[in-house]
């Protein structure tokens, strides 16, 4: 019961200490706990531990509060640390403070990156495994599916349940949105209004149940991403009631909305008018907004990163509207994290649809006043932008394949192109399948580009089942419950004979897609070799020493075109033939390829 | 007669020696002179004056060429050098070269910069002031008014005859589109088909009328910016039937465009093929497409910058179709100019309307694979781009006002974007007053704001009068000849009472504001301050330690709306009222300021 913690005690005089544990055999041998509790400021404490040496205590204008900074050194061993409290002079309490060993390699753990193709799922809405909890004593709502943003009882059980269908689809990889405690009394299916930082939802499992899940999902080559928030909690947040401070939360005499205007933070010529509000300016009236430039909460908010990482084993953290806090913060933040764990990976979502504002997020970006944002991967939004209209268009200069020729060759800006995450849609944004018209062959091609494009690929829950919804008429449209995710459901899309003939073709399509990247250097780690789009037809190569793979879009409305070799031969010199890696056919001569109009062909050269 | 002197002897073996002469004291003592004459493949070339050694005899394929390297020292003094042409021992001519002092501070000459205003012009559509070299024996077009892409007969004395009216609306600097020799059958009055570097077309005027020209606007305080081009030659140039090598251009079996697929350049994936056609296909069938991969040609063409700069007495060099030639080989000509005079500016024509792409053309952009352009100043097609359609747009997320805000925001990208040249239109472009709708309240917005915000400002000839077209109907149309420039015009618009109440309009409103310009710190050298724009309108600031001048663009379309200085007060706090620099009417109170649609205000605050 150690990682749910956090309220050991209750009786004394200590109701909570934050992190609820730590570890020994860190980088960083400093630790700083939060300690509330009624008076809690008064205390002096007292540590008499091999290894462990009592800092700094910290006192702030809420007297229910004490921070204390620890130092862990090398001689610590891993036990119970008992934190004598008194108050002038008289004990008022031990608190046997856990540290633990950590698990073996766990610095060196592995990230997500380019390799992997991410299944990006909201727990709510995608499975109920275990219906005892879409009640729990109190939390604020209770499951009730017939209401569009209210909570429908999906959980952690029902991903579990489920990893043979994420997996047979070749996913490696899964991104939840956020499955942290979100007691708000309404909308709180979506996670993004935290309550409290150091647990899992208890309708959608426990902490426990959300280390059981990366865990399987580990066994079987998938990685887990965890979906975290720092610009802002939920409003019911426990500390709202008695913050430490009061420049804990972003204080304004009225509700104030930020501007959203996230170029602001590059911007030479911006405002500090207009860069207070983007920054100090609240995301909803809900969701507090946290003050990162308080030094105390972005330690607390660290620390609780390193926690989460090391006590679920994660892959990979993605943190949510990133530019929206103090940019110096979430590079201490980032910096922190790779410094922990140097081969990590973290992705922002910098919602920002140009690559000349985007490129500004990547770690080592070359900005004006040296700021680093020190955060490796981004939402590639741009790319996305690209993707929504490209299929739809006719060919032009600047539209149809040459948006996704132009959109790509401002790679230039991006430090590592490769750790951009490629995506179609997701959680926030119209259905792809909904944007491309309801068109099954603009779909396929639109995820044969995402999936064999440079990147990390990220694919919507439902896209495989044609989940359609715009997006603005309402975010439930675009959250719909997977069928078959729930007991009473008459369709099981889980199933083969569950899915439609239509869904099956987008099954299998993303199937033989991801299967094959998983297994492909070339394209998930090989270098990118591209072409002008002439009548239509956009030819791109991925390669590797070893292995090249050819991709035919041919964006035309109707007929055939043959694709001359000719024009390629600095990168198609020395093959003959080649293998179609959707249809597995042979193709004998690769010199006039015959391709269909709005048609996708990959062919791994030989 | 020495400048114009490259055929000197035309009875001796030696029928050019170029360039046509050189100067002592240059930052560099290296000269390579191209010779030219029959077999001169077969001389020996012996020198004997003073500070002046001969370096090398370079022969190529063609026998009637060879390239003499000399190196000229301190000991070197003005004068004629001869140069002693022997072949097998047998003198068969002498040639005097004639070396001269250079004007006092041409090296520290000042270009260019954000200071200046240019008037863009097209000589030959601009005032015809010497009708006699409307034809001119040798050339093959004569003027022919009627013609729309005949030559009309503007001239150079034409222009010098309306410096007075060019510099009442306050312009500091002339950019003449090519005035060099275009001695083509057709089409020869745009001047980008040369067909001799060293000459100004005998039509438009000599050598030393563009010296004189140059040196009566250096009088006035307007700076001169020849057009040059480097990408190709016209299809008549002299060299063309007898090269002196087959890679003196670039060469294909039958004629082959460029791409024009500028954005490959800087695009870490594209593919040879593309890049290949792009830098040696063809800008047009009468423009043989020049190989600066070649040492001796681009030497030659370095050599011409630096002898046109040093002779007429430059101010600056507009470097037409800049991404087109071998990116290397013009890093080279833009850092052998600038290391001559360290203080002259060279802006080339990126035409490019992403700033994601076009900042990789500016001098000191941290480009991948360490490449550096050397060019310090870029013509800024993005932000045209936006000035073209912010005015005619309703106002939303990303249109209107915000299309010039997001445009703006961009600048971080550049390494220096006050050497950035902001313009609405030119010569290639529809006309701006066509673009927004023939609306002179646009208009003005469009000009407010092209004079106001950050950045080196462009003004196209005829603006001032309202001239109209699209562009797309025809070069013709955005190229009319101004009226009053020849005799028998039954308008002429360089007076008063020749233009229009509504071309005075325009003509006063440019008057003013480049007039204030002129002596405004603030908007010429300033720092810049913007605010997100709200309700349809936009407020920035131009400001240095001494002066504060605000611009209000108003894009509604109807009413009036007040503007409250509070949300600027970081940059408003302390003044108490203003003037407005258009009207001249003061305004007492800056708290609530009355703005009109589709308007824009200049305030001076004090």
């Amino acid at each position: 019961m150690l990682p749910n913690n956090t309220t050991q005690k209750k009786q004394s005089p200590i109701h909570r200490i934050e992190p609820g544990n730590w570890w020994i055999g860190m980088k960083s041998s400093a630790l700083q706990l939060l300690v509330y509790g009624p008076q809690i400021t008064h205390a002096r404490v007292s540590i008499d531990y091999p290894g462990i040496s009592l800092q700094k205590l910290t006192k702030v204008e809420n007297p229910n509060y004490l921070f204390i900074d620890l130092l862990i050194d090398d001689a610590a061993q891993a036990g119970n640390v008992p934190l004598n409290f008194t108050i002038k002079g008289v004990h008022i309490c031990t608190y046997d403070y856990p540290l633990l060993n950590r698990e073996p390699h766990s610095a060196v753990r592995k990230g997500f990156d380019s390799g992997d193709a991410i299944y990006l799922i909201m727990p709510d809405r995608f499975a109920n495994g275990n219906p005892s909890s879409n009640h729990v004593d109190g939390m604020r709502e209770i499951a009730d599916r017939a209401a569009p943003y209210g909570r429908h009882g999906g959980d952690l059980q029902g991903i579990l349940s489920h990893l043979d269908y994420i997996q047979e689809m070749g996913y490696t990889a899964l991104w939840l949105t956020p499955v942290l405690e979100n007691n708000q009394p309404s909308a709180s299916y979506h996670g993004y209004a935290i309550t409290d930082f150091y647990k899992i939802d208890a309708r959608l499992g426990s902490n426990e149940e959300f280390k059981l899940l990366t865990r399987e999902c580990n066994k079987r080559g998938i990685k887990m991403i965890m979906d975290m928030v720092f610009n802002h909690c939920g409003s019911h947040h426990w500390w709202m009631n008695d913050l430490p401070m009061f420049s804990w939360v972003n204080q304004w005499p009225e509700f104030t909305r930020s501007n959203n205007r996230l170029g602001i933070i590059s911007d030479p010529y911006a405002s500090d008018a207009d860069k207070q509000l983007l920054v100090k300016g609240w995301f909803d009236t809900a969701m507090p907004d946290l003050n990162l430039e308080n030094p105390l909460l972005l330690t607390y908010l660290i620390q609780n990163s390193i926690w989460w990482i090391e006590y679920a084993g994660l892959q990979g953290i993605r943190m949510d509207t990133y530019p929206y806090p103090d940019k110096r913060s979430m590079a201490i933040w980032a910096k922190r994290i790779l410094n922990e764990y140097p081969n990590f990976n973290l992705v922002g979502e910098c919602w920002i649809n140009e690559a000349a504002k985007l490129c500004y997020w990547q770690k080592d970006f070359p900005g004006k006043g040296g700021y680093n944002s020190h955060l490796p991967s981004l939402m590639d939004f741009p790319l996305q932008e690209a993707i929504k209209y490209a299929f739809n268009e006719a060919e032009g200069w600047t539209t149809g394949m040459a948006r996704l020729y132009n959109a790509l060759a401002n790679d230039h800006l991006y430090p590592k192109p490769m750790n951009l995450m490629v995506f179609a849609d997701n959680h926030d944004e119209g259905r792809i399948f909904h944007l491309l018209g309801n068109d099954i062959a603009k779909l396929k091609m639109a995820l044969t580009y995402a999936a064999t494009i440079r990147g990390i690929l990220q694919i919507y829950y439902g896209t495989e089942l044609l989940m359609d919804g715009n997006g603005w008429d309402g975010h439930d449209k675009i959250r719909l419950d997977f069928p078959g995710g729930w007991d009473s459901d008459t369709v099981n899309a889980f199933t083969l004979k569950g899915r439609t003939r239509e869904q099956n073709n987008i099954f299998n399509h993303i199937k033989k897609l991801l299967n094959y990247r998983k297994q492909s250097e070339a394209l998930k780690y090989g270098k990118t070799l591209h072409f002008i789009p002439e009548e239509g037809i956009y030819v791109y190569f991925r390669y590797t020493d070893n292995q090249t793979v050819m991709v035919i879009l041919n964006n035309n409305t109707k007929g055939s075109k043959k694709v001359h070799s000719m024009r390629f031969r600095e990168v198609m010199g020395g093959f003959t033939h080649g293998t179609n890696i959707i249809s597995g056919r042979k193709l004998i001569d690769l010199k006039n390829i015959n391709t269909k109009a709005k048609t996708a062909m990959v062919l791994e050269l030989k």
